[in-house]
């Protein structure tokens, strides 16, 4: 079996190898230009984001997915919780001497089809190489821009009380994917990650009923908990949510229970919390029901004018449970 | 001694602290949300470049900088020479468990002082941690996003046969510098990384004779022997350099000797390679010599007609040497 080895980050003719045989096997588009140093393309005057995260889960396959998955969804997720139409991506990656071929090539074919299928190009990359043992197999780092339509603010300035809270699906899903492969756990296949791109469906809202889309946030590292708890604080505003109303698949829930963990608290990487005005919400609904990733969408909560800065999760066996940030680790390398 | 633990890397609250302790305290901008999932602003209509590296340079600290030096200078560079004037940086951290924290604090106010001597602004970052062993101490990818002043076309297709080659100054200074803390080489205080922004100098260069600039390289990686065989090959002309024109420092020199290290192949982090019409080669040269960065700016060569795809290097003693990609590796994580 063929491997990556440390002369195919040199910079020199093993690297242009590499390049050629896997990076531009995959992510060829005109403005890909890995023999300069970077990428350039038109733009047009407006509103533009820029987000970028680096990706370290693992393991690095995992029920649904793998590395390459999260970092391309995870970019352009984070674009569209900016209200950003995601366009162009970088790539930035880290292998271990000794990482299989096959691996690169499965991880990177799955950056492509993501890529495809978010409609988002990557036009620029680096590929370093670091000696076995001084890297998990691959980290990923992805950044990426677009622009924001006009009309559209999104952002924490924008939370009012009184207005209405959705969540687009069920929470939980990618850790426990995550961690049953990590412990080898006998879950059934029906479990997976949830990581998808949610930028169309995201759009498919905003392009509706935009301006009266005040937040949007997705919850992954820290959980709907962590995302809820700062809405709270950044917003100024009073939270309440319904237990009872969150969607929490019953093989999630039983792994949660088993092992102490909190659903509040899982990462997710399929997932949109928005916060929207309450003349809009059936709207919104309709909308995301509309798309696989929002089938299970529902309205969980309510901002308030009073209880600033808290969060109160109404229990289902009838009281009050007040959330905060995530604090210690549950699952570490979860993206 | 405070260090870095798994749970500021779990995007609760720890991750807060770590953010509000040592970004914040470094990064501070309208821009930065480090608590939102990216970066807003507005751009004007024209040409954008977009570019990334990860560095992985171990030591994480060697004569005259440390990894967040390289970091910001790196990705600075790589618009510069795309011809973009660099305005926004990304910023994704890998730290592995146990990493002191004044260290972290050293290098990120490194970034600091470095991005301010770019008149760039770091606008979005993202911060993962490993577990001991799974990174060596720290790994940084940053992207970078500027604009390209109109009548600026920087690339492989303006390079035609008849052209100056101009390097900014002394190549091997970053390579010997690291590999001398690597390996505990005893040399002189004076040897130290050429690690700098060059967009400033870049920028004066353009300024003035931009239209008669047809490509700018930054020697990283591959070293000059590499950028000049690359140029070589994309723009398929011939090239002729001239050994004793390449200032090297004697020490860079005298240790590549004993080492068995080939100076054209070591990587530089802060010299540029420009090809420009002969016309414009003495007041290039003149701007170069007054920055520091430029001060030991020299005609190397230039290109030809012949010999296409091909580097001669005219030795000193009166021979011709084809220069080709760097092969196998000399010197790995070196930035």
């Amino acid at each position: 079996m063929e491997r990556v080895r440390l002369v195919h980050g040199n910079g020199g003719r093993f690297s242009h190898e590499l390049t050629e045989r896997f990076i531009l096997k995959y992510f060829t588009n005109d403005l890909l230009a890995p023999l300069h140093d970077g990428a350039q393309f038109p733009v047009t005057a407006g509103r533009m984001a820029f987000s970028t995260d680096s990706y370290v889960v693992q393991p690095t396959f995992f029920p649904g997915g793998n590395i390459g998955k999260l970092a391309v969804c995870g970019t352009v997720n984070d674009l569209a919780m900016n209200g950003a139409v995601p366009q162009y991506l970088s790539c930035g990656l880290i292998l271990e001497e000794g990482l299989a071929f096959d691996e690169l090539d499965e991880i990177l074919h799955t950056m492509s089809d993501m890529a495809k299928a978010a409609n988002v190009q990557i036009v620029t990359g680096d590929t370093k190489v670091v000696k076995k043992g001084e890297v998990d197999k691959i980290y990923i780092n992805t950044a990426g821009i677009g622009m924001i339509p006009d009309g559209i603010d999104i952002g924490p300035h924008r939370v009012k009380a009184g207005m209405d809270i959705i969540l687009s699906g069920a929470i939980g899903d990618h850790s426990i994917a995550v961690m049953g492969q990590r412990f080898g756990l006998d879950l059934s296949d029906a479990l997976k990650t949830d990581c998808a791109p949610l930028n169309n469906m995201v759009h498919a809202v905003l392009d509706k009923v935009g301006p009266q889309v005040a937040l949007l946030r997705d919850p992954t590292r820290g959980g709907l908990g962590t995302v809820l708890k700062e809405i709270a604080d950044q917003s100024q505003v009073g939270i309440k949510v319904e237990e009872a109303a969150i969607p929490i698949h019953a093989e999630v829930q039983s792994v949660c229970d088993i092992l102490g963990y909190d659903p509040l608290y899982l990462a997710n990487e399929g997932k949109v919390v928005l916060v929207v005005d309450q003349s809009v919400t059936e709207e919104v609904l309709s909308i995301l029901h509309g798309f696989e990733e929002g089938k299970e969408a529902v309205l969980i909560g309510r901002t308030l004018d009073k209880n600033i800065g808290k969060v109160g999760l109404q229990t289902a066996i009838g009281g009050v449970r007040l959330i905060d940030l995530l604090g210690e680790d549950q699952v570490p390398r979860i993206c």
